[in-house]
């Protein structure tokens, strides 16, 4: 079905000089990944000097004149072609990166990698010590740095769109904001009548599970949804990710909790689906810029569709909990599949983004997208984060951080990245998410009872061919209009927490 | 104790640059200790690339003129140091490596990356189904890039002199010729009188011991030994090796069978003998071409020196065995040290180099001299290699292999490297290990002493500060007059073969 195009020897050589930009920046991946997951601790300080050179490397090799050049002498080409072609598509988001790239100075890019690599160590330590304070001085400058970054584009309506832009393309504050303020007004309601009533009991979770059982567990589960092991693995990390270094090799990560069996089991079917998104791109696009998801939002959509739309459904259950079962005896014998549904649907108000049920979740996110946006305005100061931190969580969710390490410290994402352009994409994917599970169901309505019997393939078949092979060749309102018909809407999401947690809670 | 010398602002600016090329450099080598440990199958092709490109960038950056022309404008600034400072041996060592550098082309570089790839890729299958004829194509192109690459260097004597200089810079093929010839003529006759008595009882090495009982015995032995796990860790490969991205990060691997206790043990103690090389150097070598051992052949001496000196001696399993001993209650208490010793130092005639003894070690070593040197001479064609091989083993071992993958197939370095500038290094590694330990004996004769009670501190710092601090401050050859205060000879490794298994076979 891969339309054969005539190849331009520009476009051959575009493609030579991206390859190995691309070759430079999966190595650095590699590199990242090692740091996370085996490198010793003394390794640290080498490993930064590492990644920072290559992505200084990377970066001067793309923002090469040659490659400008390359550009322009394709544009009649570009031209000439149907824009959905995949010559044409990788000429136009080469072309969007590029100009991107060529207003960041390559020193820019080299003090940024280094500095990120600091305000990690430090963040690691301050997190552990539970000490804002340390971190403060280094988390300034994060915020200088950012704003640097956005000023390399000006013209911008709020300072935060550079930033946003960058990672859920054709996204602005002011958008965010409305999108997120009439998700708010509905969820808020939601979330007080629920915790109203009694919680529910989610102590199944908490006995003792084994490790290398949970690990095994999981891995035989997300082998079943179609995670392809020979051409990616699990490994453990502080914190779970999902990284690749070419279409065939997509590796995820996780954590284990012995005492709670959502962690490894949740985090692994999370990460999952951002692999499924990698593994699922057209070999052909490998080594271009057309080989990733096309944004943060729609990568996470999809992560979050695999975690909570298949993986919180009772129908999953239906089919893996005899499975969960007989590999627990002793812990879940003499729990019924209701009880064990109801507990990892459990909401409530808690503390921690990554543990929040999906009637909170995005009430967390809410609270850092305003705090960052906050910071880069500067009408709020690095050092008043923590107490405004603290507030929007007693204000939004009537709970406060007793202690900076599991309140302001918890999230990685401003202290090893920009502060602003990250967040509201786990909101987006959250929206998303629903809306394309929507879609699925609509044009395969046999979905829910495949997944009952523990078959994902038409599932896993039509996402693939819906989204996860054209990589960055449509944008994601592209995509989302493409594949649902509509553009984006707070409706689907809001609508799928009301019937599952309406019935759930049988609040009113 | 560190000479602090005035910078010279040049020196200043080569350093930042070789910073640079060692920072791509390190970088390539965690790709490919990621591919050796975890990558999944389906990674290679993508790895191959990254790993091709990385090189050739380090080679690009490393050639570049601006690197000749600091090394030019250094010359006067070095002769007014003194030649052991650190700073006019950095200039030397670094002018050395670049005058090789310059010879040889970029794209060559690229081509021979990538023929590596797929030449270990054809071994590998080769050597699984046992089918010489598949990988022949591939060996003869290494030939062929052998070749070329030794060409780079004209005016050598024997042409397998440039690949030998590489990497035992002092050493040539007629040297070695007549350094292993009288080695061999001390060592067959060693080897008839040893083989013409009953072999020793090996038995108790092959019964069943668990994988992770195993690791986890090695991983105690060579932390009492002075391996630094904050600088370093320990994974499972198909071939152990050493690896380093940093002075602080030396990783090991090793391998497991668990109806051979000596494998892991003995490759663990041997990679760590490498490994304390690398994490003894002067830390402010640091990211320069002084960072590393002085060559092949002093590496290999720390590594057999600890396997074999230390870890196959009779007073350092005096301290360990009743530890190994409770550790494998029902497979060894009743097994004497004193067969437990003899075991591990077994001798026979036998098809596999890496599981040879020390006695006949050497010949199978010159068997793949011999045969590489041939081969570089044209007067062995590669088709012919396989009855070369089984010829050699016949009457040098008087054994022969029955299928060529425990034959021409079973070592990984023609494979994936240049045909010859390798194989020397492991007779050379035992000649200087003996002569080294010899003089470490003199200079601390408390040593043996401290073994017997599991104390291995003096042996370690007076070898760090012999040897392994200084990196590549002294080549090879200047390094064994300073330390052991004569040139290189087979006497010390003769004598203590004599000594050794004279007491243990009594033979005459």
């Amino acid at each position: 079905m891969q339309t054969v195009e005539k190849t331009h020897p520009k476009l051959q050589e575009l493609k030579t000089s991206l390859l190995e930009i691309n070759n430079i920046e999966s190595a650095a991946s590699v590199l990242y990944w090692d740091q996370a997951t085996y490198m010793p601790p003394s390794g640290a300080a080498a490993r930064g000097r590492q990644m920072a050179t290559l992505h200084q490397i990377a970066h001067e090799k793309f923002i090469d004149p040659t490659i400008g050049q390359l550009l322009e002498d394709l544009r009649d080409y570009e031209a000439s072609l149907p824009a959905e072609s995949d010559a044409a598509s990788l000429i136009r988001v080469s072309r969007h990166e590029y100009e991107r790239a060529v207003r960041v100075p390559g020193n820019f890019v080299t003090k940024f990698s280094t500095h990120r690599s600091e305000c990690y160590g430090a963040w690691a330590e301050a997190r552990s010590e539970n000490n804002f304070a340390t971190v403060q001085p280094y988390l300034e400058k994060t915020l200088e740095l950012s704003r640097e970054m956005a000023n390399f584009f000006p013209g911008y309506e709020h300072i935060a769109d550079p930033l946003i832009d960058e990672v859920d393309y054709g996204m602005k504050a002011s958008a965010l904001r409305e999108l997120f303020a009439q998700l708010r007004q509905k969820l808020v309601p939601i979330v007080e009548a629920i915790t109203a009533q009694p919680p529910a009991d989610d102590s199944c979770l908490h006995q003792t599970f084994s490790e290398a059982q949970q690990l095994a567990f999981s891995l035989k589960v997300i082998e079943q949804l179609g995670y392809d092991f020979q051409r990616g693995r699990q490994d453990k990390t502080l914190h779970p990710f999902m990284t690749n270094f070419s279409i065939n090799d997509v590796r995820i990560t996780t954590r284990v909790y012995e005492n709670d069996l959502s962690q490894a089991l949740f985090s692994t079917i999370h990460e999952t689906g951002h692999a499924f998104y990698e593994q699922g791109i057209n070999p052909e696009y490998e080594g271009t810029p057309l080989a990733t998801g096309t944004s943060m939002g729609l990568h996470e959509s999809q992560s979050r569709l695999w975690e909570n739309m298949v993986g919180r459904s009772r129908g999953f259950w239906h089919y893996f909990y005899p499975q969960l079962q007989s590999t627990f005896p002793t812990q879940l014998a003499d729990v019924p599949l209701e009880t064990f549904y109801r507990a990892i649907n459990k909401v409530g108000r808690s503390l921690i983004r990554t543990d929040a049920d999906e009637v909170t979740y995005n009430l967390h996110v809410m609270i850092r997208f305003d705090l960052e946006l906050q910071l880069l305005e500067g009408s709020l100061e690095v050092r008043d984060l923590p107490d405004a931190w603290n507030e929007r969580y007693r204000s939004d969710l009537g709970i406060v951080p007793p202690s900076d390490d599991i309140g302001v410290l918890q999230d990685v994402h401003w202290y090893t990245a920009t502060i602003g352009g990250m967040f509201q994409c786990y909101t987006l994917g959250n929206l998303i998410s629903a809306q394309i599970f929507d879609a699925a169901l609509s044009a395969r309505p046999q979905i829910p009872q495949q997944i009952e019997q523990g078959n994902f393939t038409t599932l896993h078949d039509w996402l693939k061919s819906q989204i996860y092979q054209h990589g960055r060749k449509y944008t994601a309102p592209e995509l989302i209009e493409r594949v649902t018909g509509s553009s984006l809407s707070i409706d689907p999401f809001v609508c799928y927490i009301e019937n599952k947690y309406g019935e759930l809670y049988q609040y009113s």
